[in-house]
Formats: structure tokens, sequence, C-alpha cells
């Protein structure tokens, strides 16, 4: 019988949830994996524990990995996070991306999913929300698996190759809430917030908060987190 | 003018050391990347900092990772390196690789490229000599790079595309250390070894070693770093 452990990227955050919930019901053997990685918001990593004792995960690895030593992102270094924007410019990418950080992910999905024998892949990348980023975009997440193919045992072997699954990158963060919600999903367990306060509200002001407060009143509900009372909820 | 800048990934052996000296010989400014990843050789990382002072790298980066959390290779958990091999069975792959480590590796040397507007990343892989690894393989490292140019702000952004430079895939071990002894590596400063003694002494008798004096011994030359008295040189 072909295995059906997967590994799945878990940050804590609204679409990495969603992700592991449809793995689940899928039936696929999740395996969640969760970097610690410099972020501000590391109390997602605290949230991801919890979200995969509730979704039964057969393992959770956290991974301190330090993008730090690199920079070049307002998620890894000293610049602000911008607050209060209404999208991107077209073609822009904002600072909060973080350089090549789905490619990093992805590289030690890779090598647990070889070690556990697992032939799935489960990011919770989109592109439609996608904020701009390069590694969310169909095409990357295809050249991805291509070259995952290659890479590992399989590739030689002529073994089951991996795929990698992206089942929310072409679904609005509404649609994506939705699903959540048909697949029981708790909300109030996820954090998206890039920049939180140190009592660990979201701030209710950056991309990732304004994405989600979007999704949640498009979806027609509301979002049960907690945010600064001074955010425009 | 087009940046000259690249990542150069050393381990402090002797195909990354070549591969340095090929960058610098062609003009590139490198920077150095080396990981310190629970290998049993972790005498590599004094050693790669050595080689990058001696080729006068513009910055050295030591990253520690942690493979060890996945297991699956005997460079990263208690199964023994296996000894006094004569070579692989056709489709063998030892015991030694490391699932999908050369992928981790790039993609961090792709994030530090981003970062410092490299456009190159230079990895001493080769396939004549590869000892059966998937990720040492021509096809393997073209997937990539495809992968890479998606990955980043420039696939986005349409600039300039990283290109990886494997200047030894097609080399044997002899040929390196031609190409080498031409470029004056000082290949005392390397260190090949899967599992040398707890003095830092080369055993003689893994297959990195075993590679390593072959290749000197068909190059004309003699190895000039120690080795156990018990090893067969």
């Amino acid at each position: 019988m072909k295995s059906k452990r997967a590994v799945v990227l878990l940050s804590g955050g609204l679409d990495s949830t969603t992700t592991l919930a449809i793995a689940k019901n899928e039936r696929y053997v999740p395996f969640a994996l969760t970097f610690s990685y410099g972020q501000r918001h590391y109390l997602e990593v605290e949230n991801a524990r919890r979200i995969a004792d509730a979704f039964a995960a057969e393992r959770h690895l956290v991974i301190p990995i330090d993008l730090r030593v690199f920079g070049g992102s307002a998620l890894t270094s000293e610049l602000p996070v911008p607050r209060d924007r209404v999208g991107n410019e077209p073609g822009e990418i904002p600072t909060t991306y973080v350089p090549a950080r789905n490619t990093i992910f992805l590289s030690y999905a890779l090598a647990w999913a070889e070690v556990i024998e697992a032939d799935h892949i489960f990011i919770g990348v989109n592109s439609v929300d996608y904020s701009g980023y390069p590694d969310c975009r169909p095409e990357y997440i295809a050249a991805y698996q291509t070259m995952a193919r290659l890479a590992t045992r399989a590739g030689v072997e002529g073994t089951s190759p991996v795929t990698i699954h992206a089942p929310l990158i072409d679904r609005s963060k509404a649609e994506i809430i939705r699903m959540g919600i048909d697949l029981d999903v708790d909300y109030s367990l996820t954090f998206s917030c890039y920049d939180p306060t140190e009592g660990g509200l979201a701030c209710g002001r950056c991309d990732a908060c304004l994405l989600r407060l979007a999704g949640f009143r498009q979806a027609g509900t509301v979002d049960p987190i907690p945010y600064q009372t001074s955010a425009k909820t």
C-alpha cells in the first residue's frame, strides 16, 4: 500500500493550520514541521504545538533555524514591519518577504519526508492573497517538485516520487477560512500577526493582520483572536 | 556592472576548497558559507575558517543546522560509517548519504545570495566519484537552478537570475586535485574523512578517505594530510 504519510509545514498561522486540516481530512498521516526562525511572531511556535495536538499529528518537530544571520527582511532584522498598507504596487515585493524562506522550509521537509518515507509534503502557500512573495506562486511550487524528485533516493532508485501539495494556492483568504470552518478548524488557536505586542496580541495593522481580518469579514464571520484595542478591526 | 559576488559552499573538504579556488581564479568575489550540521567530521568547520582566510573570502558565515533531528544517515546518527568498501553496487546509495543535504545547503546559499545581491552560487559536487548520491548529479543541479530562478525577487522582478556553478561535476578526483594544485591550493588545510579519530586524524578507510587517497595516487602526488597509522594508505 502506498504510504499516506505527509510532512505538513505548520507555522501556526491560518493558512498552514487549514492545510493541516485538509491533509487530515484527506486521510494523510500528518507529520507536522515547524520552524523557529528568529521571527518576531515567535508565539506561532506555541500555537503550532497546540494545533499539532488538536489534529493528532503523528509527530511534531520544531526546528530552530536562524535566518537572522542573513537579514534582508522585516521579519528577520530590525527593519520596521509596514502598517496600514492598502496593497502592493504591481510587481512590488514587501519588506516582510524573507529571502528563500519557503525554499529552505521545503528543503527541510524534503529531508524529513525522505527519512520517514513520506511521499507527500503539504505547504499552505497561496498566490491570491500572496503578498507579492515570489515563493508562493504555482510555477515555483511546480519547479520545486521537479527538483525534489531528482534530489533524493527515489530519484535514483525510481521509487515513489514526492508530491508537493499546495491546496490553498489558488484560494482567497475568505475561501480558505470557509474551508477551515467546514473542517472544524479552531481559528482561535491560530496566529498570523507579523508584529505582535509584548503581551502577544495581534497588531491588526500589518499585512498579515489586514489580510486575515478582511478574509474573516468576506467569509461572513468574526475572527476569534483578540487584537490590540487600537487596531482597525 | 554585473555583480561578481558569489556564495561558495565550503565544507573544508577537498572538493569545496578546489571550488573556492576556481571561483577566486575566475575573479568572483567569494562569500564562503559553511554548515556545522552535527556531522562527525566537525573538524571541517575549523579547516573551513582557515581556508576562507587563505583565499581572502569577502565574508565567511558558519551556520549551525541540526540534521540529527531527522537521522537517516551514518553522518547524522549512530549508524556505523562503512569501511574498506571497494565501490557501490549499481544504483546503490551508501549509508553516508544525508537526505536532502545539498538541497538544504543550496537553499541557505540562495537566501544569502539574494540578500547580498550575488548572482552566483558555487557548489563542489561531482558526479564521477560521487559515491552514488542523488543530489550530486547534473540533472539535479539544473533543476535546482530552474527552481531557484523562480524562488526569489529576481523571479518576479525580472532582474539577474541566479546561476548555480558546479565546476567539478564531471571531473574525477585526480583531475580535481590537479586543478587545485595548478591553483596553488594547500591541500594540507583540507579534510575529507567521515570518521576521524578523537585526535582528528583521518581514518583512511571510509569512502571519503578511499576516494581521496586514490585521487592523489592517480594524480601522481601525495596527500599531505596525516592518517591513522593503521590506515591502508
